[in-house]
């Protein structure tokens, strides 16, 4: 069942260590079947040298349930699917503890848009969530997704435009139109990272112009993108 | 003589290279038999790549006397001793002098329990020890020992909640379940300890709200423990 | 058509890669036949991993026009065009967005020369142009090209002597005789940015005896330069 | 001649590759045959991966000029002569511009002994040079021996208890009993200049007991040293 998104997703998630974002079993990437309404997810606590493609887990993506697969679903799994609910055209998603992202997720503020890297891929600043509310917290997974979703709907943020969060003290979730373009954008975040954090150590009062955002943005995603050979 | 526990430890110091955790000669890994009253460890100033199983030095956990082996046992050996006779349920001790870790051992801090990757591995924050008194100095090694077995019985921490150290001025200390567990939370623990450099200078104020640190330690750890496969 | 040059501008990209100046497609390199009036640059958005030397684009100095090749030239295009015509001693024009120099371009400040590493290689700060103007904005990649001549020309800083700048929140621009020399001193200036960073945290009042600098940079550039082997 | 000296004279300088701290041609190392007054110094600008043992320059240690070689000697050779003459015990020297110890070398700041790791193999704060006087530098290499000389002569550094420096907004040198402990010291110096960074930056008030420092120097270094295997 879903041979060929267990692949990519398994495959993806090892693309997470080569590109030096998680070690141990620190992270996991899922895909989604929007027509099945079925999401393929790493298994919990495996590591990635000894994990294959058949250990992928099935689950469904209003209940949550295993559809297949012997192992349990990563414990982040209420997370992706609420995320996978609420942004309705999202195909992948990530989650890790890199380096960078996670210090900046650490601190509780939002990774602000200073350079044409970060507006190349994110039109917003990268927003950190609020703290989870004490009432929240039995329902931990799911009610991070919630927080998630909460912030970008109370600060009007396109989580198309814009596919990544900072969650509170804990780490980075990222997501795209597959999960090989979420990783991709993990990957990036992790850069931009650094370089907010060197750039505002230099200087703390750094800034963009807004309108080079405007015009990084739309040179790659906005309706003449002419960046690539997609225009050709 | 404990060839296979002597194969372990032999494999987790390398294991320290492999992490990029020391480089030249700096770190050592023991583990112990605790039926036998036995440690095995790391020989003193040997190169990594001449290493070998064999190498690796038997000595007896009560009066430290070498009890099988050609090479003088690591200088640090008093100081493994010391930590196993005072907490009773470790199994591996590891010592490294790894970039960050390190690092904040020579400013005397604590490291702040500021993320959820620091809450999965260790409750509190990492313990920095005070300062050696001149008294202590004679038997360096050994009150390397007693000085962090002081700071974890003073300040009423859990050794097995918060399994590592950093000794002023000098380096961390970690210990697990075996040699190991010891060498992944060193691993972990220089992780936590960039990680918080990073957020620290990106913003000084950092802190965690204390719920979602019980929340991520519990998960791993606590009696409803529900990450990983072995709940399943 | 121009083989050998592109051949040379194709493994000029790949050193990028191998210099870990650049990930995915970030970056690209390009090389002038001066009496011809082409040059050859990299397609835009292309894999370094599935690229190959027929992939790259030739296009005309003074017109843009694409020459020869099957697939969009780099964005970026006009931008290193405007350089050759300003610039018309230089043979190779490199674009990055490796991670210090980047930083520092997002800051809108100089890279101050306080090495010899720097002064060995760049006689002045390496400059950091200004915002561009919303009437520039429409012609981006042109404009980018005519801030970073104005900031040289208005500054009266020699181009040959100071082959790189950084495009305020964007990156680093650097160039040479040839291909290669702009990749050398792509690396370069990321070195000497990364050291200035840490240089500038432990002490912001860094700066050097300008006597050092010229000493410096005659050693290696001057009419009696006696560094290598050429004067042998 | 000396067949066995150049051997090990050029596979030092391709440890310093190895070891990450130098790219390009930037570094060389020398080592000295104090019977014959010789010394073997890698050639100037060689790239590292073309060149061969038989590369090597031998130069007279009073005159400087060259015994046997066809290719010029390393820039620097006078700054070695001179320490060589000024420092009779040391046999090989080193200098890079390794990017902690350079960027510590551009402050002009010492780097202040606040860890064990730096009391291992530095008994004091790594030294940085005062300015060269407009007057010193024509003689420039000579003249980098010369200030490097001073600062110890004047500042009672033991030169072989401190076996390295950083010359101000240059980059460090290190020496030590022959070319291969001169090149472990300049792998040290680099990792306690990061060390030394980190801390600082986390906390600028970071200092270390003086008592810990003799403990530790002397535990590898003093009469009574008992670490490694020599004392068994």
């Amino acid at each position: 069942m879903l041979e060929q998104l267990k692949e990519k997703v398994f495959k993806a998630n090892l693309d997470l260590v080569k590109h030096h974002l998680v070690i141990f079993t620190w992270g996991n990437v899922s895909g989604i079947d929007r027509e099945k309404g079925l999401v393929v997810i790493k298994p919990s606590g495996v590591d990635y040298d000894t994990m294959k493609a058949e250990d992928m887990v099935i689950v469904d993506l209003q209940t949550g349930k295993v559809i297949e697969g012997n192992l349990n679903p990563s414990s982040d799994t209420p997370t992706h699917l609420e995320l996978y609910r609420a942004f309705p055209e999202i195909g992948g998603i990530v989650h890790t503890h890199s380096t960078y992202a996670t210090a900046w997720a650490q601190t509780g503020k939002d990774i602000p848009n200073i350079g044409t890297t970060h507006a190349d891929y994110f039109h917003d600043a990268i927003p950190c969530t609020d703290d989870m509310t004490q009432a929240q917290m039995p329902d931990y997974e799911l009610n991070t997704g919630t927080i998630i979703v909460d912030k970008f709907k109370k600060k009007h943020i396109n989580w198309n435009h814009t596919p990544g969060v900072l969650v509170k003290n804990h780490g980075p979730f990222t997501w795209g139109t597959d999960c090989d373009n979420a990783v991709y954008n993990s990957v990036v975040l992790e850069q931009v990272a650094k370089m907010a954090f060197i750039s505002l150590t230099i200087n703390p009062a750094t800034t963009m112009n807004p309108l080079l955002i405007e015009k990084h943005f739309n040179r790659k995603h906005g309706p003449n993108a002419y960046y690539g050979q997609s225009k050709k």
